[in-house]
């Protein structure tokens, strides 16, 4: 059994860094907030005996000796970046619980057959860079580490100027720590386990992701002396854009789901009739053939609004990433893990997008759920108890003890 | 006649002050920009032999004495200042074809009975600082002039702080200069004397105004993985505001407009459902009835759409500027002018705001309007020819010379 108060601290120390008004934390990725919470954990996996290597796009990796170092390490971890307004727990638990395991393993004296090593990933969020969880991406070669560090944040500034300026271009290529395997622990970020009373949930699945970036140009025009019908309001056309969305996403439900989650009116005056807006659009199923389906209605939808009002949308695909189907064995071994623990658990599918989904490309992968209030994530009100945080880890311990060996 | 090419001279020669890439002018109201051109004007009306004061809104007033001081000057001018992408000729037609009027009168050594007065008024446009026309409306007793000095941009500054960091807080108190009537000239910024081949707009009123301030609190949740139907999107909601506000003023229509220019998603990030929005409203007619008819079919389609999203919608009245009907007297003037010049005219509606309309409620006030291109204005593009320019400052000044007496 792990320490649940040792797990609880750490999360709650960290969450200094970052916190907010109400409670949440913001800590963009590569921020200064992000370089304060990287300190900390390199000391604190620094202090509990892990060699601790960063890669060339920031990602710390801690690795922790096995009996048999033939062995490829069973990798554990996740992400301490957050959401402009985000919460303690997105990220945070999967790896401090991971901290926590080989806290736990030090303190009762275990030697694993296979080497572990605990992982930090960069910018899993995607608030600040395009696309989420870009270092794990990188890793398994879906972009190149050239590409990643040119990524330009709202402001121009690059991953790689952005590294730099909190120190953590680590001098390891990018792929440098090969893993046998990958386990994440995390919030569900959704409202079932909470609504069925599981404590555990043994993650199958993960859902896909479109993301676009989406241009509307119409035309500035005064907004008392141009008539209705002579408008090419880029509000409008966005207005009817996300209200399309919000259709056709939930015609393709309940496996469905869009957001516009950003948009930005060019040189905005009251009394101008919006000329240009910048917005981004997500959508995601856990089936691919809806995904199809939604890039393929919405596109539609969007030359439909645009010739009928004057106007011109461009739309360009900047991510697209599959639905995810985690690796059977792994998956037994989660749901095996919480048996023995004797948790409550049931199958279910992730909403969100993890580093363990990319992984899951080029080695076996798995993720274990706990449930978090009221399903809220992405929100400074993000919620999670400190028993179902320690249990867990607790289960995410016993699946790396049975795939390590020990 | 006035002089053509010395007026187009003057306003392509202040189009420097802030002029943009597409050959628009951005020349906020108070910015470096903005004293600039202030500059400018005052050396211009002082080398023109006039007294030039600015009153503690920083409005800029010329005076050329008449050979009967006791009678109240004739007020000619409009406002320099623009929209972020705004034109060239918006205001500034107005103000230099007033010293254009004095320069006329110079040269030909022809006095006046009555004084005459150049006015520059403070922040016209309202984009920076609401509401428009605010210097005016302080000068007919709608503010005070505390609070319009307290009147904060979008980054916090007040006009107070404004007019200190550009050094044109004026020494006069605001009313210091008594007007006995006011004319302004513009462009038309609608598309009707253009498309009826009419060189001159005889204004005979004005749309009312109705500017609100909007909040809408949602719930920021994850993109992924929050269901469609348990979403409080702030963002869809503002989308089906905007839909219901075009949809009203069209119900309303001919007489009717309505525009949401600013829209800020707070926090935004492209896996979060948006969870809070400010945004503005501006609605217009030139009918008082209709005017209470759009705010009371917006408010309940407003409350409509927030009790079934689950969201909260704020909504503010932030000004309320009545419908104007200008002085027939005066009208006539103007009408005179024009036949008398030779210029086909006809009576028309001023789709936007003006100083006129504020000074029209303490004192006779009329305009003169000349066509510009398409009838696009709050835009870079604006544009208007030099005959239309000239023409209209002819109508301009007999009209003064009718009113002042020679
Ligand atoms: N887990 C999580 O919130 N990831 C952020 C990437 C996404 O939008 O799914
Ligand atoms: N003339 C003009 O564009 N005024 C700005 C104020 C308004 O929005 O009507």
């Amino acid at each position: 059994q792990i320490d649940s108060a040792r797990l609880w601290g750490s999360i709650h120390e960290t969450a200094q860094f970052g916190r907010t008004a109400k409670g949440g934390v913001r800590r963009l990725t590569l921020s200064s907030e992000d370089k304060q919470v990287r300190d900390w954990f390199r000391r604190a996996c620094e202090d509990a005996g892990l060699e601790v290597h960063t890669d060339a796009l920031g990602s710390q990796f801690g690795l922790r000796k096995g009996r048999d170092m033939s062995k490829l390490p069973v990798g554990i971890g996740s992400h301490l970046d957050t959401q402009p307004t985000g919460g303690k727990y997105d990220g945070i638990l999967g790896t401090l619980g991971a901290l926590e395991v080989i806290r736990t393993l030090n303190d009762a004296g275990i030697e694993t057959e296979a080497p572990i090593c605990v992982v930090n990933w960069t910018n899993e969020e995607g608030s600040r860079f395009a696309p989420a969880m870009m270092a794990s991406a990188a890793y398994v070669g879906d972009f190149t580490t050239d590409d990643i560090l040119s990524r330009k944040d709202i402001d121009g500034t690059t991953v790689g100027q952005a590294l730099d300026s909190i120190g953590y271009r680590g001098d390891k290529p990018v792929g440098f720590q090969k893993l046998g395997c990958f386990v994440e622990l995390h919030i569900e970020q959704g409202p079932i386990l909470e609504a069925e009373g599981k404590t555990i949930g043994v993650v199958d699945s993960g859902q896909g992701v479109l993301w676009y970036d989406g241009k509307i140009s119409g035309f500035e025009s005064h907004a008392g002396s141009t008539p209705m019908p002579l408008r090419r309001d880029a509000l409008a056309t966005l207005s009817e854009i996300v209200l399309a969305m919000e259709a056709i996403a939930k015609k393709h439900g309940p496996n469905a789901v869009g957001t516009i989650g950003e948009a930005v009116i060019a040189n905005p005056s009251r009394n101008v009739i919006p000329g240009e807006i910048a917005f981004t659009m997500d959508c995601r199923s856990a089936d691919g053939a809806i995904m199809d389906a939604l890039d393929r209605d919405l596109r539609a939808a969007i030359a439909e609004i645009a010739a009928r009002r004057k106007v011109e949308v461009k739309i360009d695909l900047v991510w697209r990433k599959a639905p995810t189907h985690f690796d059977p064995k792994l998956i037994a071994a989660v749901e095996n893990a919480a048996k023995t623990l004797g948790y409550s658990s049931r199958r279910i599918t992730s909403g969100a997008g993890h580093d363990a989904c990319n992984l899951n490309t080029v080695m076996p992968a798995a993720m274990v759920f706990v449930p978090c209030k009221d399903g809220i994530s992405h929100n400074e009100l993000e919620d999670a108890t400190q028993p179902d945080c320690a249990a867990g880890t607790n289960v995410l311990m016993h699946t790396v003890l049975a795939i390590a060996g020990v």
